[in-house]
């Protein structure tokens, strides 16, 4: 049994999901396990992880403009916003979703359903640069 | 210190919460760890994973009520809906709640609170066959 | 390789975040570990866990405020009351955050961002003792 630690850093173009499926595969490939636990964490409390599906683009879209309803822009809304009226949404909406996902390797694999992808979801109006930590345990 | 790797097919009936505690300690069981990390993982965007009280059923009519009005199948809402009125609606609430859970083992229990149980949430109005994959490392 | 399990107690004073990323920090530090995965499960269907900003202390209070709305105390909308109203709600609002929390180890430190710390997030009105299991495993 062993493990591996490394980071990927993620350059967004403001609000919005952002795939990185196929670099994560990639880093544990590297790795040279058949099986394991692959844990993955975003530094930051502004941009957040999702697994979703990765075949029809309208979900992404659709899932965005379901948490600007849900977490509005409004300056009336909340005390915090000394870093814009898009700060305090961005908290909220990573509070609703993922700050880590833990996805199973088998087989050289990770675990992820045929529909599945994984997401960086931005939740600031400009581009960021995004670091996720990495860490997969296994053999 | 070892791993084991697994998946359990949990036949769902329509929207809803699904227990299935006592089938994902079973596994455990048979594995024969005093203790480690289970992590279960959904490989579906239309159903989701969520730990719950296991004491009164209303709780789960409450909180299936609670999703469908906070995000309620309105064909208007979304512009996906390739599967029905009820798959952006999935995908939403796939994302609200969790597509992963992590449960530590020590000696030889689930470290499961009291009253929590381990649910499936089933966000799609027909019967479906969801797969849940299994991962426990420990010894 | 090798792991350790503990748990740790909060005590809450009624609804909101409580920080207690330092006595997570410390645990850690104490198993003398370099590199692994540290997992916090909260035993618990009324409190949660959460990553959020620890810069700002306004952050909390939004949050606070946040869930208040999307997750109203309201009698008429729920069947479940069995302790009183800000049951029901305590059960979504652990839905819609976390009831556990993977966070690797490298270098002897957590990999938390700069501003992020880890909270103990209490949905009920009185004051609780509420316990969260640890478990790390890495070397």
């Amino acid at each position: 049994m062993r493990q591996a630690s490394g980071s990927i850093t993620i350059e967004t173009s403001g609000k919005g999901l952002v795939e990185w499926t196929d670099r994560a595969a990639s880093w544990v490939a590297e790795q040279g396990m058949a099986e394991g636990l692959l844990t993955i964490f975003c530094r930051h409390t502004s941009a957040s992880l999702l697994i979703q599906e990765n075949a029809a683009p309208e979900v992404r879209d659709d899932l965005a403009a379901y948490f600007e309803r849900i977490a509005p822009e409004d300056r009336n809304a909340y005390d915090h916003d000394d870093e814009g009226p898009d700060d305090m949404p961005a908290h909220i909406r990573t509070a609703l979703t993922d700050t880590h996902l833990s996805i199973p390797l088998f087989g050289g694999q990770l675990m992820l359903g045929t529909w599945q992808g994984i997401y960086l979801f931005e939740h600031r109006r400009r581009p960021h640069r995004r670091t996720v930590a990495l860490h997969l345990i296994g053999e």
